[in-house]
């Protein structure tokens, strides 16, 4: 049985890695409700915004976030608006979606389902 | 002679407040090199973007804007990449800009030459 995606971790992506087929993205997506793959900037981007009441809770948020993209060494895209979130995850190496991706958007619903 | 803009506090508009003449635009940007105004979203809005090394440093930045947004009741959108914290300001309670756009543009500001 496949790892999760909330346990797998970034691999380094070289200029050129290749980005996932259509068929793969729908598979990762099935593990991720609540994400969806958006055309933004020219590429596949994998997005979800998370709502709230009022602007501190989504700061809150991006500091969870963050400690996980330096470990992961792997970046989102953050709008923060008073009452939301936007992340928006794609790797810039490959120039569309790649399993980082994935794996990312798993890591960070986690935060909100756990207290770590 | 008027009181500096990052001196001043944002105040709590109704629906319906009039947004700010292009005359008093023109005279708060004076006061603040490296903002510009821009059309987004259908209304004028007041945007500046922050250039840093990595991911962590804009962090920071959004922790540090976040308890003057809050004190100001008054909140930016803020599009954190790495490598950059993109700050867009606009009252939409007026619809555009109003003084506290300024207001509170100044002070983000003021957060970048002050420790404090």
């Amino acid at each position: 049985m496949a790892t999760p995606l909330a346990e797998r971790h970034c691999v380094a992506c070289e200029p050129g890695t290749p980005t996932l087929s259509r068929e793969d993205i729908d598979r990762h997506l099935q593990e991720l409700p609540g994400w969806s793959v958006v055309q933004a900037e020219g590429h596949l981007q994998l997005a979800r915004t998370y709502k709230f009441k009022g602007f501190v809770p989504g700061v809150e948020l991006v500091d969870r976030i963050a400690p996980i993209a330096e470990a992961e060494g792997h970046h989102p895209d953050l709008l923060l608006t008073y009452g939301a979130l936007r992340v928006n995850l794609w790797t810039h190496a490959a120039g569309g979606l790649t399993d980082n991706d994935f794996i990312l958007a798993a890591k960070i619903d986690q935060l909100l389902t756990t207290d770590g």
